[in-house]
């Protein structure tokens, strides 16, 4: 507990570093790049994976497990994929180690152990799963194939933060196999909705679905499909894509089938994936400067039961029964029974700790037949008739919920600014922040240009856009829609 | 379909292996040594998986995630654990790949990109675990760290079999720090018991659990006990392992804390873990020549329902009501939909699948208010009334999970032979198989002589093994206790 969390107004990076770190989410490790999910940060993760998980089988998808390691030859087989994923790879040479004879009790790589061919350590999996694809496909009944893969994966990076950007991430990649474009296309869209109605509902968290522009394309895809959040800074997160892979593996695998004419045709594609990075972008959309703001829906515990001034047999059993009440309902609930620290701490850490409610029980309160009811999204206390209590909290849970998500989506709300001209367009991004949408003129020439200057890419083309002529903000050449443009993670 | 299983009596290793590609558990990658977990049997781990980590849970324990990459220093910290290892180990020396200059479209580790230190793809992750823990324990009141972690490792493998050794493998792994000894030591075998109450109970498997000796210990361990199971030609399969580790790794990363007494001690530690290799324990102990026998409590569908000679109208209502029924008892329910294949070949294919219960419903039975109910245990069908069909399945499910672990149990009671001279011990070994109880000296010369002469090795010492006094059957030097002897997976 040295030292405090840093405040947002002072150093929103750090704020958040600060944050991640002591709430017990996650932290560095001792290798570069690479994190620790600690217990409290992998419970939230797992609340994320099962809902996930439930919604991938519900939309008819089965769950497989295939090889951390990808032949080098397999992985180059799709160039724009290999080229795209190649400086940053992980790369195994080695299979032994053996005693150093010139230093005791230390090892060194065994010379005589060389891969014939270097493996590399997956940073996505379609090359060996499209290789794998090829023996399990010969017809039209054979598709749709629906998998899904839990799995961790590796992009080394030289710029790391905590859950953002790891060497090493957790996530799932869906890889599916189809008859027809159309059918590809409709699954791409599909988890693509899979994907924001989790993060909206369970995640309070409000995105932008929209499709990428050519340059900030998967590599490999014919098209890129993502959800687009907004932090609190203003900068943009990506919390997910759907990509409509076309044939492009198909043909780099040789995976064919014969149709219901009898014809031989190549397989279409897609992927898609979220990760532990959606745990950076809950992370920063909510807290504030005195710890995490869980939804209700992933929050651990829902509900934390504080016996004042400390636990004591009336107290206890008090605690536990309202707990077996709340529990009755779903409700998940944690008893304090530390009887070291005093109230004013514990409040402090379970806020850091974003726990969406605290029940407060005295003895006090309790000849009254009421308990202190503290909700951690806007600090405010009440007292409560311990008669219908659970049914109360259960109400205030769902309130929570919806009013974080209100508030996010406020803010996003807020941080969506049209803009005409370039000194408007700079003047958002560099005061304002958030969204700037704006007149592109379709060329990845001026996207590139405006990176450049500005850091800000196009974060995507929203679904649905109103087509509407206008001038390029950056070359004044003709547009026919606005995109959205931020400052991103 | 080309290709049929193998019989047990012809070749026992054919017939497992043909049993997992037919069944599509898993197959071979084109990875050496790494296997594709298919959907059918990655459903089976699912659900093993569940079970394991609620009892985890229960028992106190929490999941988090730790690198997979461990820096050769810290790998090589503690000796033993390190030298054990050492032979096995994917190591990754590179961290960049680059386009090839003189083949167009390949790629080559860049060589500039090579890694100050090397990594090491973890074989297991105490090394990597300890070296966190330090950060994490000052005084007696950071103790018990209670972690779990779910994750792949690689062992780098030269022959391998599908689940039983495979290079790549995904399993659990629980690492607890104790402030005393005492603690750590009932911590070993509480996840002891937990590991063996699940096998008998979820997958239907009797254990003998034990104590290893010290050649057969995990590398860095005090203490390694471990189950041991009995499958169907008489080899044993260690099923799972718990290991008190003492101080080794805190002192090999210099852990220590505070006591109560304020003064340092190094901090105690367990580690314990079940991998995909229980997937082939589960195959190899029940299944027959006809496929997979699985029980009910972890097939991924406990009933297929089949309408004969095919769907109908009629017969799909009927299907669909029945299954409405049963999935109200919380039984797992397929319908059989395809109208392409005939009855018999769908029956073969069902108990390829190891599909505990099979339910045919054809339009004269439906006539007659009953329908056929297959066992896949013993092969037997009776008709049974569709009045009260649910209860009578609920019923059936449980007899069946019970009859598969009584054969099981059968088999393991009469293949634990007791031999007093070496003569028998032989024939034993090579005519009948199963655990041969015999005398040992207790010395590692001989338990190695052993094993170089029969390729038996000594499983285990039961706990609250009887002590007798006897010769050992090799040397006739005197011993107090006998010894489960057994080939082994």
């Amino acid at each position: 507990m040295a030292k405090e969390i840093t405040s947002r107004a002072e150093d929103y990076s750090e704020w958040y570093i600060d944050l991640v770190r002591k709430a017990g989410l996650a932290d560095y490790s001792a290798v570069k790049g690479c994190m620790v999910i600690k217990p409290y940060g992998y419970a939230i993760w797992e609340n994320m994976r099962d809902q996930l998980d439930k919604r991938f089988k519900e939309t008819g998808h089965v769950n497989a497990y295939f090889p951390l390691f990808i032949p080098k030859s397999l992985f180059e087989a799709e160039e724009k994929n290999a080229e795209g994923f190649a400086k940053e790879c992980a790369v195994v040479t080695h299979y032994r180690l053996k005693t150093d004879s010139e230093n005791k009790g230390k090892l060194i790589v065994d010379p005589e152990a060389k891969l014939d061919e270097e493996l590399i350590v997956r940073p996505t999996s379609e090359a060996i799963i499209w290789n794998t694809y090829k023996g399990w496909i010969q017809s039209y009944r054979d598709l749709p194939i629906l998998i899904n893969q839990w799995a961790n994966v590796v992009r080394w990076e030289m710029r790391t933060r905590l859950f953002l950007r790891t060497a090493e991430f957790l996530w799932q990649e869906g890889h599916t196999a189809h008859a027809t474009a159309v059918e590809a296309i409709e699954e791409t869209k599909k988890m693509l909705d899979v994907y924001a109605e989790f993060v909206e509902e369970w995640m309070a968290l409000p995105v932008v679905k929209g499709v990428k522009t050519a340059n900030e394309r998967f590599a490999g895809a014919d098209d890129t499909y993502c959800i687009e959040a907004m932090m609190q800074d203003g900068k943009a997160l990506q919390a997910g894509t759907s990509h409509f892979l076309g044939q492009n593996f198909a043909k780099a695998f040789d995976v064919k089938f014969l149709n219901k004419n009898n014809e031989l045709e190549y397989v279409w594609a897609t992927s898609w994936g979220v990760s532990t990075r959606l745990m950076g972008a809950l992370i920063m959309a909510h807290s504030d400067d005195d710890g995490l703001i869980l939804p209700p829906k992933l929050a651990p515990h829902q509900v934390v039961i504080v016996p004042i001034p400390k636990p004591s047999e009336e107290l206890s059993v008090a605690a536990n029964d309202i707990a077996t009440k709340l529990r009755a309902k779903g409700i998940r609930v944690k008893i304090d029974n530390d009887d070291q620290n005093r109230p004013g701490y514990k409040f402090a850490e379970y806020e850091k700790l974003g726990i969406p409610v605290r029940i407060g029980i005295g003895a006090r309160d309790l000849a009254n037949q009421t308990v202190e009811v503290a909700r951690r999204d806007i600090k405010e206390k009440q007292n409560v008739s311990l008669d219908g209590l659970d049914s109360y909290i259960n109400n205030l849970l769902h309130e929570i919920q919806l009013n974080i998500y209100n508030r996010a989506k406020e803010y996003q709300q807020s941080h969506i600014t049209e803009v005409d001209t370039w000194e408007e367009f700079l003047d958002i991004l560099n005061n304002k922040g958030g969204f700037v949408s704006a007149h592109w003129d379709g060329t990845p020439e001026t996207e590139e240009l405006i990176k450049e200057e500005t850091k800000a890419t196009i974060r995507c083309i929203p679904l649905n856009n109103k087509q509407e002529s206008g001038k390029c903000i950056r070359t004044g050449n003709p547009s026919s829609q606005r995109v959205l443009f931020a400052r991103a993670y």
